[in-house]
């Protein structure tokens, strides 16, 4: 191919400064050294993670760099090393690697492994601990692995799922983090049981996506919780089948769940970042099993806190990171769910834009009636 | 029998108000009512329990009481409709009831039976809302349930354990809470597997008991936490092969468990019931899979804390009550582990003292060298 082992000048969206609009620039991105793969990115989605760390609130956050984590497109080229995929491979890039060795992957119990983190937390490549873009010969930094706001990225083999060159790349984007992460804190994070009562904070993408995954669990009341009682409608088409507003009631929002469920739920979920709204939910789970499943992330410094007494009397705090699914062996897999219609992913949709569209972007994901806006890199 | 059916008037300790020394008292023990069994108190031991609701610091303490919930005895006599004890039968008091028909039995997901808890918890009996116990007339509150800390008590049929009579008294006793909590906190609650790292938080009789059923479950590695240094010989005999004293690191605690563990234990426990002790706990423990179970009972009004992504980087917070064995059902069985000498009960008792020394024994409570003080009742 043309571009194998050359520096390719494409389009990205920089972020100089926090809080200050991306620039949209020509970048180099360097060819793939060794265990790493160059993709051309054909979709990228937004996702809360992205505006969190471009609004300088997150202190990890490294300037300049480029943003982007929900894509995915195809194979460009690979460096040395490298035998799971080749040029051409249809593929979604991974911020949760899976690289089967480490002792996170081998344990079984966990999806969160650690062969790259060092890396991939500061913003470089392993290899030369360097990053593989730059603008006029400076340096710019990666994000999370996979910084996909770029017509091109480089990210580890390891970060890398293959997936069925049928499915449209379009849609199958959404498969990179928000809705994996709903639907696997119920499935392997909670582990629902039909006939569950489920309640969910927050009916953004993630909390849809949870919403889902407990129906198809057989979970029978799914109670929706937001402040933004439009959010309901469009709930109802992914399983919530009760809807509360904590603005209507002058009750904490727990003790209302727990009258309206005799007791409390059986699992809650709180998809939202919000500390406060954490321990309602695990307090809204009943004594004896309730079982509360943290899947928003705090801002940096926020504490969660409860009386021991709650956790005593048998409830159970825990949390999830992209739904606990194993990245590189499970996304494929759920592409193949969603071609066989087992789960949704274009109703997620709300906005299409491009790539040079991006500042409207993220002005939208403040929107409430924004769930997911794919942009086209090619324009 | 010739009290059949009679007021039996004998000696208790009446906690008359917090923080002053209980006065042996000769109490009338009213004969039990429909539901209810009236027990022969023969030994009984102290638990901190006991300790914190006679300082006054709970604040749903009621005064004057029978307090006392570690015990065992033999059926005195048994009121209308009770069919699985008789007078005569060996029997432990449990604290937690087991109905087997309320909606807690039927779960199959916790031991937290609901049915007698709005008179348990208000220091009387269901049937007449009332309490059994009385000076001249004047009504003494119930405690947990139990109120061992008499010659004779009145409890609810659904909390009585009918055990193997060839069992000795003096020490199955113990087998009402402290002993049970801390290995059910391992086999029921964490689960803990062999192999498996676990650092447990306090070496009193609660943490003792969770070493050993840590070293049954097949743990390598336990390490025993404790500001007092010499709490170590002993816990060896219970399976602890580690020890720290925090008084011995500027860092936290949590930091030196992490070091020591290269990441985290699988499991840990805390039992002592301080509430930054318990954040300590949960942030010692392995990323992705480490286990925080709460057995300590802290303060009213205290909270615990951490940042929520802790949680969502897998360790999951969890809480004991009586480690979560079905008490009607499993104190039999501990019993039986404990003759066929499977369990340890023996080496937990270093004090020996009557019911007419209980202040003593409050006293000795705090002290170091003092796991469990048994009183026998005759006296
Ligand atoms: N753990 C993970 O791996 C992971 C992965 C992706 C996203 N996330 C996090 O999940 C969270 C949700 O993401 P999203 O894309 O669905 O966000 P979103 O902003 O689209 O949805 C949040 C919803 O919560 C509602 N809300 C806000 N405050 C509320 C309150 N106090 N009570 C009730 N409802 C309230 C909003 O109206 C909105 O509908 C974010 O914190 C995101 O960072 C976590
Ligand atoms: N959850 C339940 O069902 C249940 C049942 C019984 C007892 N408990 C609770 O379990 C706890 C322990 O009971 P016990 O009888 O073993 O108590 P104990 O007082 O005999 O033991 C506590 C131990 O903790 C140590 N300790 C105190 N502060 C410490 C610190 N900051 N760091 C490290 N070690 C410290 C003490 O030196 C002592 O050895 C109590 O809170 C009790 O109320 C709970
Ligand atoms: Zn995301
Ligand atoms: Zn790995
Ligand atoms: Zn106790
Ligand atoms: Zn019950």
């Amino acid at each position: 191919m043309a571009t194998h082992g050359q520096v390719i000048t494409c389009k990205a969206a920089v972020a100089y400064e926090p809080n200050k609009p991306l620039v949209i620039e020509d970048v180099q991105v360097a060819p793939p050294q060794a265990g790493e793969v160059r993709i051309k990115i054909l979709y990228t989605a937004l996702c809360h993670t992205d505006a969190y760390t471009w609004s300088g609130k997150d202190p990890e956050g490294l300037f300049p760099c480029i943003l982007g984590h929900e894509a995915a497109g195809v194979v460009e080229s690979v460096g040395e090393g490298v035998t799971e995929v080749q040029a051409g491979d249809h593929v979604i890039p991974c911020y949760q690697a899976e690289c089967r060795e480490c002792k996170f992957c081998k344990s079984g119990k966990t999806n969160l492994c650690g062969k790259v983190r060092s890396a991939t937390g500061v913003g470089i490549m392993m290899n030369d601990r360097k990053s593989r873009f730059s603008v006029n010969g400076k340096p710019i930094y990666h994000f999370m692995g996979t910084s996909t706001f770029s017509q091109y990225t480089v990210v580890h083999d390891v970060s890398v799922a293959k997936i069925d060159p049928h499915a449209p790349l379009d849609k199958v984007c959404l498969l990179g983090c928000g809705v994996p992460t709903g639907l696997g804190a119920v499935w392997n994070t909670a582990k629902v049981e039909p006939g569950s009562n489920v309640a969910i904070f927050g009916l953004g993408t993630v909390g849809l996506a949870v919403a889902e995954g407990a129906k198809t669990a057989g979970a029978s009341r799914i109670i929706g919780i937001d402040i933004d009682s439009k959010k309901y409608e469009t709930a109802k088409k992914f399983g919530v089948n009760e809807f509360v507003n904590p603005k209507d009631h002058d009750k904490p929002i727990q003790e209302v769940i727990v009258e309206l469920t005799d007791g409390g739920v059986d699992y809650s979920f709180e998809c939202i970042g919000n500390v406060s709204v954490m321990r309602a939910a695990l307090e809204c789970c009943h004594k004896g099993w309730g079982t509360s499943v943290i899947v928003g992330v705090a801002a940096s410094g926020q504490e969660i806190s409860t009386r021991p007494f709650q956790l005593v009397t048998g409830r159970v705090w825990k949390g999830t990171a992209f739904g606990g699914f194993k990245s590189r062996t499970q996304v494929p897999w759920l592409v193949e769910k969603y071609l066989n219609k087992e789960i949704k992913v274009d109703e997620y949709i709300t906005h299409n834009l491009t790539l040079g569209e991006i500042n409207k972007a993220f002005d939208l994901l403040h929107e409430g009636s924004c769930l997911r806006c794919v942009l086209d890199t090619s324009e």
